[in-house]
């Protein structure tokens, strides 16, 4: 069985390991799959990001652990969740609410079985080895999600505060979703929503036109652009647009029709 | 069956696992192994340059995965080739041309067939996912080369444009075949071109002499020495020898007999 | 069957896939998980700090290769030992004995027997190539740890110098194990050895205090905490605790009890 691991331990830490032992002592035959471990300390918007771009493309019983956890050890709930494209388990913190805002939740549990952990009384700080490792295993490993916990409402699941798209003749409303750690700011605007001509996108009291690569606009030039993800991206060439804007995750990013021609595609 | 991937993508943004899941819908059983993800974007020479390190130690049937593609949604050709020591995927920018320089290919093909790809409208700007990775799938899981797309002469796959070493008595004439991120500058001259006692190594202007480790000199000398790849590498001790010497991929390098005698051996 | 890595390689270059080619010719179904390849380049007593907290969360018929090899080529021993938790395969330089502190080795073996390396004739300074990859590989096989070499007397092994913890009722006296990338100074002295309420830390000529977090205080304070590892860890908060107090692994750290009262609690 696939179980997909993403963390924010990076990779020079033995912590990746030692879940994947826990785990493997459980079931030495999972297939365990790395999504990323480089997630910016504590960034679960970013963690929610790649969850998103990610899980789709994997089969539709794979079980994704995510440990992307500042609140651990504090009242944060512990949950394993199902829906159509397979399980979750990780810490209730919105980390899933981009997975989960493309596919409902099935089902979703309260951690609270403990004879599913590596031991009763789980570290304040490492969850990760102690709940969701183990639960993921055994998840991977054919225990029902319901033997796992308590079950909860999956529509009252943490969200992430990204105001949603809204989408008008002539303008597109959204907003940051995700800020990598280069700086690049991640919209909630696809591709699919830019079908206006002549676009111009705004974001704080910026203007910019829609380029096709980083390529076009020499270093320090603010500009948008479709990132390979799918998503408008707004980004500093060689630089950080999330320190030239002095944005955050959640701030309004609006395209509108532009009043003036240019002879620049809207896609390459 | 053994898949091996190398691409430029890194680690830290969700692309390798995107192509992970992608090739393990298409068979579970697939034993995935990174050979780098970290090769400097879009530098095909260093990517050729770890594909020939790599390969030869991986058994007859494997399949390598290469995706180091600046051209692509441009005029590059895609190909699957099979040789002695398995088979390689992905696009035909030189990349497979380091592995092929020490065995022959024995076919290849150019990727035409979209049943064997993930959507029959690939994306433009991520072929890793689209074609290379699954056709790379479908070939580990026994779907024939032939199968995959039209077939094109091995001979006139691209190269990458670096002279080839010339051998006299007293002389041995290379290039330089690939620059790593900290600027080391790797040649094509192996440890078994180097017979000469006293050798000297000319590149650019400059004339320098073979050390045994980096430490045999004190930080920002320029220095030569045997690099455990094999090859002979010249370096600046703590810093970039790239930077130094202006050098490119493809640039002269000679080491030829040192007329003044010398106590230091060859090879330690 | 399991066999984990752990190597100051790196992801950059193709030295740990080479390895793993090695390994799955000889047995293309081990199953190959990544302890760590980012220890500081010849760090052994990162390298055994890491071994130490990583391979007790694993199955006891694991085998454990750790390449951190200062001393390839020249006099040192390379060995391969089996304890309660598994098989060690690597140099004989005080790597596991952080690993065989907490387990006593069962037996021990030079490894001199050549058929099982990749070559009689070894690379000089790719050891974890020619000799430790293979050797891993078959005893993760079935080979018998007799077969690999000479017996070794395992009270023999290479120790590294870190004084041992004594502890007294109001003194507990340790030392420094390692000091990882980011100057953190981690100690030998375990959470259950400071039962002390208002525990002074002194190393080197400077005292402090403990703390729960790194955010219990502003940038550039030297601070003691416990890690999520389990040990005493000493650290500047956003610097290197390693520069600051020019400390190396060996040194001794106290920890008494405090002579004035405090409000602070010993652990969160």
């Amino acid at each position: 069985m696939i179980l997909t691991l993403l963390t924010d331990f990076g990779l020079q830490d033995p912590y990746v390991a030692v879940m994947k032992g826990v785990m493997l002592q459980i079931n030495p035959h999972l297939s365990l799959i790395d999504l990323t471990h480089q997630i910016p300390p504590q960034n679960v918007a970013m963690a929610r990001f790649n969850l998103m771009m990610a899980v789709p493309y994997f089969a539709a019983d794979t079980v994704h652990l995510g440990v992307v956890d500042p609140g651990v050890g504090g009242q944060r709930r512990a949950i394993a969740v199902s829906f159509a494209g397979g399980f979750l388990v990780g810490p209730d913190n919105g980390l899933f609410s981009g997975v989960l805002s493309q596919t409902s939740a099935i089902a979703a549990v309260e951690l609270t079985q403990s004879q599913y952990w590596r031991t009763p009384n789980p570290s304040k700080t490492f969850h990760g080895r102690d709940i969701f490792a183990p639960v993921a295993a055994h998840l991977a490993s054919g225990i029902p999600l319901t033997d796992l916990g308590t079950p909860i409402d999956p529509q009252g699941l943490v969200q992430l505060a990204i105001p949603p798209l809204t989408q008008e003749v002539n303008i597109v409303r959204g907003s940051v979703q995700a800020i990598d750690t280069f700086g690049n700011v991640i919209t909630n605007i696809p591709a699919t929503a830019l079908t206006m001509a002549n676009s111009v996108i705004q974001v704080e009291q910026t203007q910019l036109s829609l380029r096709q690569t980083y390529s076009d606009a020499p270093p320090g030039t603010l500009i948008a652009l479709m990132g390979s993800h799918g998503w408008l991206e707004i980004a500093v060439v060689n630089g950080s647009a999330c320190d030239r804007l002095q944005i955050e995750t959640g701030h309004e990013v609006i395209v509108s029709h532009a009043p003036r021609p240019t002879d620049e595609p809207l896609f390459g």
